[in-house]
């Protein structure tokens, strides 16, 4: 049973999943190593190596864990939570844990082994996002889930133990810190300026424009200000609204399109690197946890946004001691790169 | 000039060094090449390939840059902060921001180019212990310094860039973030129970046994129970005391004996791997920093600490984004591996 535990001196919680490492010498997670489609259980044809599918957007007259699907959503084989069972917190001594219960499901964003998100056509693009919408607002029914994480690792370096294009859900008992410390900014700017954080950001870039990367309708991509990282960039809607799910048709489709025009000059102007990407919403507003002071006034107290992480340098141990970033690339410098893009074509396919 | 921003959404500062990467492109920083000490600029004889030094332990008649030392100190020849100037610090509309003032040295730990600390004596260890502890008093007395932190990478993925030995020192006008939520726990903490956070946690765990890999008469070598990585390791002092800088002959030998011990231990059981070690001590109390309320209170406020951090997995990307980590590792199980370790011996040198 995986277990999350407290850590006092540092304030944060960790999930340990004894499930996915078996001995303390198999610390490391299977790597990416299929070449071929043939032995890739996320391929179509191989439904029968998966759990059984949670949910699917599939052609008219296909089966269920048969072909004919386009977005897949099944159980993640080697869950870092388990669904079933009550939290059972407790403390321990000096510390405090509680049982790993939680969703972890993996959304297989298409059939086909060799086709990377920058890749699918737009259309494709909102069918995934649009299945990311309906499994956050299914596992919101759970009330023991605090939170529900939408991420993808991309490429081996970044995490993902599979080549086939897949991102992951995990629904969570508690919020992650960032997310927590992003939540508690927006309430105090509120509550100082009566303006939503998120919006002013937006406002000043746009007027600033030397670290948009490109925008449309109703999204801006944008380096930070203050990136941690080279290449750091956050999709954000330009309407203010604190809940992904709530996002219109019309939002969805600028929100493919504008996700699919990024990953394109990331996998063109930066050579296909790995990379992450985590969506930042709301947390589940119908749980009430305890301890949390967030959700009454949910309405102003957070603007949704995805954040991309392309995984370029290696300087990032001594951060994970300190939380001290040092970036060599200005984020000026990198949007100004991402921008220019000369080579860049939508209609280009590039494998 | 380097530059530190603040990140108004996840509230941290950052250091923004152009010097270190010059075009977008070159957001890599140099990777680790020397495979042989000809061309290695930190091996003795090749100190004039090097800034001038700052500080050296040096054999009886020898001269400073020139060969005959045991340990030496130079400048950063990329330094992420520059030391002279002032702070001026200033707000750029929605944000923050100060120049990057600092310092940013480089201890280099044995004339020796392939010696790694694993492997030097308990007696040459302690000369470098010794080095960061005069270091640190030494830039102390410089009160733009809020924070002396001192850190190594060993292996490329964990952030080297020369192989030769060498640990780093930078001064910094803020506390690194995960520092200074350290120091809150430890106040908090004695606010409620009058007792060092730190002290309580190293009590528990002595009695549980669980977790400890290893002791001796003044030092306790542990897996923190809500550990984020495999392997992670913290080596504290069993004498409350918030100051490294403040530690006695006796401690600083038993603090390289421990030391040396472990890393050891990481070394023969874990294959070499990468690893990062971060020490964790009060900031630089004479500076008064504006928006503090840490110093006045010092004596009862930290318990400082080594934290070691092996680089194992590569789970790290979507931690990242969210500051929540899944451990596959237990560390009851990491600290069990590490302790019964049947073929380590102190004596025995392994390259």
């Amino acid at each position: 049973m995986p277990e999350l535990r407290h850590d006092p001196i540092q304030k944060r919680w960790v999930i340990i999943s004894v499930e996915r490492g078996k001995r303390p010498r198999d610390f490391q997670l299977p790597p990416e190593v299929e070449k071929s489609g043939e032995s890739c259980p996320f391929c179509e044809g191989h439904e029968d190596r998966t759990p059984p599918e949670i949910f699917a957007i599939r052609k008219k007259g296909s089966s269920p864990n048969g072909p004919g699907w386009e977005v897949r959503v099944i159980p993640n084989k080697f869950p870092a939570l388990m669904i079933e069972g009550d939290l059972e917190r407790k403390g321990m001594g000096v510390y405090d844990r509680m049982r790993g219960i939680g969703a972890h499901e993996v959304v297989i964003e298409t059939p086909s082994h060799n086709l990377s998100m920058a890749d699918m056509s737009v259309e494709h693009i909102v069918k995934v996002l649009d299945t990311y919408r309906l499994r956050w607002l299914d596992l919101k029914n759970d009330e023991r889930f605090k939170y529900i994480l939408i991420f993808k690792n991309h490429g081996a370096a970044a995490g993902a133990s599979l080549s086939h294009s897949h991102s992951q859900i995990i629904a969570t008992p508690i919020t992650p810190k960032i997310v927590a410390i992003e939540l508690e900014s927006a309430k105090e700017h509120f509550m100082h300026k009566n303006r939503c954080l998120f919006c002013d950001i937006l406002d000043y870039e746009m007027e600033k424009y030397e670290r948009i990367i490109v925008s449309n309708n109703n999204f801006v991509a944008y380096a930070p200000y203050a990136s941690r990282f080279p290449f750091e960039i956050n999709i954000m809607p330009k309407r203010h609204n604190h809940n992904f799910a709530e996002l219109t048709q019309e939002e969805l489709l600028d929100f493919a399109e504008i996700l699919k025009d990024i990953l394109l000059r990331i996998k063109i102007g930066l050579r296909n690197p790995p990379f992450n990407f985590v969506l930042h919403t709301v947390p589940n507003v119908k749980a009430k946890p305890r301890r949390s002071f967030y959700w009454d006034t949910i309405e102003w107290d957070f603007h949704w946004h995805l954040e991309i992480i392309p995984r370029l340098t290696k300087i990032a141990g001594f951060e994970w001691g300190t939380g001290f970033y040092i970036n060599p690339t200005p984020p000026e410098d990198a949007a100004k790169f991402l921008r220019d893009l000369s080579f860049y074509s939508k209609d280009v396919i590039v494998e």
